[in-house]
């Protein structure tokens, strides 16, 4: 668990050193610089790993020196005995690394480190999941990438010592985040009674003990218990406009605040550039900035609805797909600022638009 | 070169299509939807390659169908001769694919395909380069990462039969794209004489026929001959906000329009994640769409000023760079319709803002 006093300390670091560096960095700035420090190297890694402009990350690391937490050694920085204390107690650790060694690091790999322990189990367990249903629009992505998805997260540092909330979850990816231990809590929302069964079920077989699910319609508001709780959420939206608002802006709505990081799927199946453009000035307004697109990372498990879905009739060739046909983009985005989302109950069909098809 | 009879059907087709599916599809989209029925395979490995929204992408392909020149086989589609000839006077070509074997795809592998041939070439060439300079704030990318760039881009279907412009090219990727072979038309603009001496003396060498190369400060107006004229631009933008609204905004400014693409990199090292909300923000208003976000995508190598550089002071170690620390990421955007966009002489200081660090 966190204590609160290396928490103030970092926060009371950050403001001084956005101050003096003048640069409009966010305390989840601070964060990266902390772990940058955390894999060794030389100073020129710790600066690559940080993801920080440097003008803030240099003032953030004197000033880390000058308290006696840091410390020049050979090329690098390494951290004192009180730094290292001192970082215990922030519960931040060195950033993940799953970069693929085969393509120049464009891509990456679930089968290296922590993760290779993790997918044996989860790919099991996912083995014994309720299939997808048309009701609820499900349709979930393989094992594959939701352990890739669970990857990029990690990478970025949104899941270590974080509260994650996961919006809608035939994914299983809160499953997939308990099995790698470490989040600080975990919380899994779905519709879906089935859904919700089997996750505690799991939760109770595999003493998976930070993760709770619960049965949640979106469209509902969402528990005041929830509201501006967590630091990450996930979820794969419905793709009209009206199920994204809703979906995402519920995410939103979950998130501390500045700093805190969303994920979400969304395709080109059924969502134009248009829709994408519309999306994307939605999150722009809400306080958020993309970071990451990640276009076709996600591949979906195939359905057994195909021949009861609308574009079924489109079809100039009608045969039941053998291979993966339906993949989404990744999204990561970031808050600058605390989210402006209503929270309230929501009418209206979130299942379907004019560009839907497979509802 | 491009017959003018097929292209004209294709957007004939295009705006038919349109019209009756009613979505708000891109003549790219056109594109798109004939190019995945290039590569054989089921009909839902066509619709996976596709990236269109299903509805319009079914629609375009019934049209077809009605039009003799399109025909269900097995469990796909196939082209008639008479659709062979017009694809070949549309020139498209099949999506290329340099996905990563390893990394479920999440990855791209530059050593695969027609890219193997190139490779070879362009290291060669590229070894001879002049050094970058730090009066042009130059700093390029390896020669994996141009590669990598230029396999993510031909994948995309934005070089095949394309005209495509590089504003600031000490990467090199003008000469990594006339190496490929694919491109209808190249032109390379960098303000460094001694750049545009070395491209010129490579196309001479290796008989790029269609690139050319030619001075042009980017703080200058366009000439009005490269103003929309282009189906892709690639550019590697200066960091201040003025910067960048000038790199990006020529690039934009000499695209055809609606669905030409644009591609660039962004860092981390000196642009806050609200210089990247605000960057976001002039994209869209520009009438682009984000299509992708590749976080460390681009890896620079180490240039020779780091002790000039502003940040050097700031350093709480002071070692010179031994291994790779400067990264971007690649963005690619679409346009949705014309850009908005002035094409006049800027002044100012182009090359610094207070998040600057390399200069």
């Amino acid at each position: 668990m966190t204590k609160p006093d290396g928490r103030k300390d970092l926060m009371r670091l950050h403001r001084k050193a956005k101050a003096l560096s003048r640069l409009p960095a966010t305390r989840r700035d601070a964060e990266r610089a902390v772990a940058a420090v955390l894999s060794g190297g030389s100073i020129w890694s710790s600066i690559r790993l940080s993801q920080v402009p440097l003008r803030y990350l240099t003032t953030f690391w004197n000033l880390m020196i000058e308290e006696g937490l840091l410390k020049a050694r050979g090329d690098g920085l390494e951290l004192t005995q009180e730094g290292k204390h001192w970082v215990t107690s922030c519960n931040i650790d060195r950033p993940a690394d799953f970069n693929c060694r085969r393509c120049d690091r464009t891509g990456l790999d679930s089968r290296r480190g922590r993760l290779s322990t993790v997918r044996e189990m989860f790919i099991q367990i996912a083995s014994q999941r309720p299939a997808a249903i048309r009701k609820y629009d499900q349709g979930y992505v393989t094992e594959e990438t939701t352990l890739a998805r669970l990857a990029f997260a990690w990478e970025k540092g949104d899941l270590t010592g974080k509260d994650v909330i996961v919006l809608g979850d035939d994914d299983l990816v809160s499953v997939a985040l308990a099995l790698s231990g470490v989040c600080r809590r975990i919380v899994a929302l779905d519709i879906d009674q089935r859904l919700i069964g089997f996750i505690n079920r799991t939760v109770r077989s595999y003493g998976l003990t930070n993760l709770e699910a619960m049965v949640q319609d979106l469209r509902d508001p969402m528990p005041p218990s929830l509201v501006s709780q967590f630091d990450t959420f996930f979820c794969d939206p419905t793709e009209s406009f009206l199920g994204f608002q809703v979906f995402v802006g519920r995410g939103l709505a979950c998130l501390k605040g500045e700093g805190s990081a969303g994920y979400f799927g969304l395709t080109r199946v059924e969502s134009s550039l248009r829709k994408w453009q519309r999306i994307q000035r939605f999150l722009l307004s809400r306080g958020a900035v993309i970071t990451d697109i990640r276009d076709r990372f996600h591949q979906y498990a195939n359905w057994g609805y195909v021949e009861e879905m609308r574009s079924w009739d489109w079809l100039p060739v009608k045969v039941l797909p053998e291979e993966i046909w339906y993949e989404s983009a990744l999204y990561r985005v970031e808050l600058l600022r605390k989210p402006r989302v209503a929270n309230e109950k929501v009418s209206g069909d979130i299942f379907t638009d004019e560009e839907a098809a497979t509802t």
